[in-house]
């Protein structure tokens, strides 16, 4: 392994949580109010630092809604489908954060009775020579 | 497995990608121009669908970018770390569409020269009891 390679395995630049949550109650996946309030617990929790306003899409006809907040340490996005209950939710921090209890966290907010984290670290290079 | 948890296991609501392009030009990656027609490219030949124009953030001191823009089919996402010649693209789309050539565009686009794309489906439940 070269010098390169090595220096970019080197590199992480952020954790992304991916997180997946069923059977949330279809009135607050089409709340700006309540997705927005989440947003905040989020924030205030893991110290991040948002650069303005979330930007807000409701769809029509009840279809939830697609929040998305950039941050100084990168981005929190909320898509939502009332209609199956789900909500997916994103955070990239490019700074190590400690982990926010989703599953708590994401029962008291949106009512969510199964919630799936996943976790995936960005920025680290494949080991061996660039393809 | 009840029926609860059959349904929810049927539900898939949506592919994540998750790529991660190592090597770029640097002065690509604090160019609003260059990431602005990336993402028109990938709008295009994914026939994606727009709401608004991208939210742009660029930080100071020649520190990279983010830039996210919001989607019918949920949004597209790039955060650049010139310094590092690296840039974090996600694309969530709640439906099907076939797979971009990532390595070939962004070579194209970025100069990348290492592209490490992953794949997550959102929205398909754990298998089990709800925890």
């Amino acid at each position: 392994m070269g010098q390169a390679a090595a220096d970019r395995i080197s590199v992480a630049l952020g954790t992304e949580w991916l997180v997946d949550a069923h059977g949330c109650q279809p009135d607050l996946l089409r709340s700006v109010d309540a997705i927005g309030a989440l947003f905040g617990r989020i924030v205030e929790a893991l110290d991040l630092h948002p650069l303005g306003e979330p930007v807000w899409y409701s769809f029509p006809d009840g279809g939830g809604l697609t929040g998305i907040l950039l941050l100084r340490e990168s981005h929190l996005a909320c898509h939502t489908f009332p209609e199956r209950r789900f909500a997916a939710i994103n955070l990239y921090c490019c700074r190590p954060r400690t982990e926010w209890a989703w599953r708590v966290g994401l029962a008291e907010a949106l009512g969510a009775e199964q919630v799936i984290v996943r976790l995936v670290t960005r920025g680290e290079a494949a080991d061996g020579p660039a393809d």
